[in-house]
């Protein structure tokens, strides 16, 4: 594995069989990463990202490097030719190619702007860091996708599917108080489409998810229905893509709450976490046995373990 | 020791004893965190108490991961049943669940927010974390108590007292310009309480602190007549607890100078830091030899790292 | 080396050769900073300083703790006497002395107000560490000097002269958006003098810097003129020093372009970072292959790496 973006950067099932061997042994490979430096860089706030890619370095034997870009920096400029005499005080083309200077793998996490579709969808910080650092980019969530966290959340679907070969898996929409991104459910439809879901996805009309994502499933606008003999039922808001970057009405009444989930096939609740309890899910979905969040955050460091050992064993021409 | 929160936590001179031998051999149980996790997770800033067990864990050999949650993540939802709408973006039983998935043990800092006594005193977010993470929890100060303050307080006294078998100990009061908490001394007379010391508390009226701890030494309002005789001055602000949260009165001339001390039996001066001069304290006081304040900053390292040696010897079924 | 604040704490030409040697064997001392510790103190933002010393202590085996004042911390009163009952929570006295108590080798770095030339070029900060801390005090920039910079700039400029034995240097003025601190350009101008460079200063009347720098060689008003020939085009904004801390007048013609770059002697493009693109330099000298800017940030590890290195040998009585 050279860069971690999305599904497309790996083989999943395989990555997926890997990072449940190393939850098994975590300190399997404690040496592999030795002299080597990981560097975490944030636009934006992250607990579970920050916390378990730290955790799985050091698994590995990895010397990390945080960076809150933010708060312990600067803005960077993404455009070409700009002359800077505004907010920014660096390019993205130096930062990056010093973090590359100073890092053996680079990590990246930043936010969608959700202005501008066109440009977030780009995803130009990401795809500079590639150009400039020389290094292999670790996505921990683009403007587009959150490819760590759809790699736990396959390895939990796999925990928790059993013998089930084809499990019907919905991922639904459910209200928020703020206009958040799309990356989320985005990575999550691509990564659920390469492990033989019968995937689903359930949201009020206006929050069709971009073509690219949105034609890998089918849609139902009647969350009631789409629930009806689940075996997984995945919880995420996004912000609307057509009306980009806002909230189109109320919806309230799409929070999950344990009588929608009775219409399932005793599903396993899913989210990425952070939530907002009564709000997106109730109480009693939460604190029930049928939800698997807090496995699915324990995966996001075996996740980032597994990307990680790929990463340093293709450096050191042992991996593919 | 399963966590330590307050001195029923420990046996406070069995705990003093052992910080004190880490002190002359910090590195003896180089070893003892090996592959262990320590989580610090700060709601309010700190300088010392981070520091301090950040040393105390590498040398244990332990992985250390800070969290600053207010600026690198979020906040954070306390109440039961609430409808997640408004500014807290994860309640603390998910944020209290993950980071007992990522670390072995988990420490916190936060203040009291000095609007609600009972609110403040329930100390809520130190107790979800018990209830929900699963992991022994260190307190780096709560709405109440500061307990790993009072621990290097205590070797302190310890290091200084000879063989003085009930020293007299002086809790005064002292001006300040902002509202502070009374956890410090809260937490100092628990445990001056517990090491055989003679100690008075005196502050202006008003200035009581809660019950259960005002109960366990006398209360002198003349703080020239508290100073007679004292072997040892602890000096502290703290807002008044009956009028919650509030300073009240000026009381400017309460600070400590060098001409009370000449009252006391040559005392040592103690103040857990930072220190405001020449308001809680004069110069000649600070820069004299009988101030101790830097020798008490020193042994947090060690307080520190005897709470985190013995959580792990207990997790290790060694200790008790 | 006891301390490393400027040209003057090391023999340089010395300093510089170990960078060099360490940058071919980075790991050749990776146990030197056992069970020792660096504090990383940041009253200012820093992206290269921060990185570049925390990627050389871990090739040293050093333990890096980082504070970050002004985030996770609180604002230093530096006077004597003052009563502190206005914005700062703590002294530099205490602040110092507890730093030294937690950490084998202090860094730091503070950002000169701007405000008072007679303040600033006191370094207090610095100076003050150094009396209350006892311990060895790195400057990562204060308010007169960058001197971790400029060893790496006497390395790039070493690595590029050849067999150059007085090659013709300029330090350059260039346009900026915000007033700047003038420390990089003091500094380069103390270390290219210590280096057998023939160095020229070229800026618009009224950026002189201080007399005790700019003594040091000759001043050119007349860009065009002062790029004749040159080997190295070190380029900077700074804010005047007889103006003190202002921006005067526009001289956004003073920017180094490609054009500019032809009037030397196919020159080495030197920069610190970060840069300003199309404000300090254009698009194409940055992107060219005169440009030295991501080597010098390379240089920055090694440099720090020989300083701690020389301070850890000190320390052991190994080294001068």
């Amino acid at each position: 594995m050279k860069h971690f973006l999305s599904v497309q950067s790996c083989q999943p099932k395989d990555l997926v069989q890997q990072a449940l061997q190393l939850k098994a042994q975590p300190w399997a490979y404690e040496s592999l990463g030795k002299r080597k430096t990981l560097g975490l860089l944030f636009l934006n706030p992250s607990l579970r990202t920050r916390l378990s890619t730290q955790k799985a370095a050091a698994q590995l034997g990895l010397n990390t490097m945080v960076m809150n870009l933010s708060q312990d920096g600067w803005n960077l400029e993404l455009g070409n030719g700009m002359v800077m005499d505004q907010g920014a005080s660096e390019h993205v083309k130096e930062a990056a190619q010093v973090m590359g200077q100073y890092c053996d793998i680079v990590g990246i996490r930043c936010f969608p702007g959700l202005q501008d579709a066109s440009e977030d969808y780009r995803d130009e910080l990401i795809g500079q860091f590639i150009e400039y650092s020389g290094r292999p980019v670790i996505s921990l969530e683009s403007c587009t996708r959150h490819p760590l966290q759809s790699l736990a959340d396959m390895m939990t679907i796999e925990e928790c599917r059993g013998t089930n070969p084809k499990p019907k898996v919905v991922l639904s929409w459910a209200p928020h108080a703020k206009p958040l991104p799309q990356a989320v459910a985005n990575s999550f439809v691509e990564w659920a489409t390469a492990f033989d879901c019968d995937l689903t996805i359930t949201h009020p009309k206006g929050y069709e998810l971009a073509g690219e994502f949105s034609s890998l499933a089918p849609v139902c606008y009647n969350q009631d229905q789409a629930f009806e003999n689940a075996d997984f039922i995945y919880c995420k808001n996004w912000s609307s893509y057509t009306s980009y970057g806002k909230i189109i009405g109320n919806h309230r009444d799409w929070m999950i709450t344990l009588d929608k989930m009775k219409r399932t096939n005793q599903a396993k609740f899913m989210h990425c976490l952070p939530i907002r309890r009564n709000l997106v899910a109730a109480d009693d979905v939460l604190d029930s046995n049928q939800s698997v969040v807090i496995q699915q955050a324990h995966n996001r460091i075996f996740a980032a373990q597994a990307v990680l050992k790929n990463i340093l064993e293709t450096q050191q021409g042992v991996g593919s």
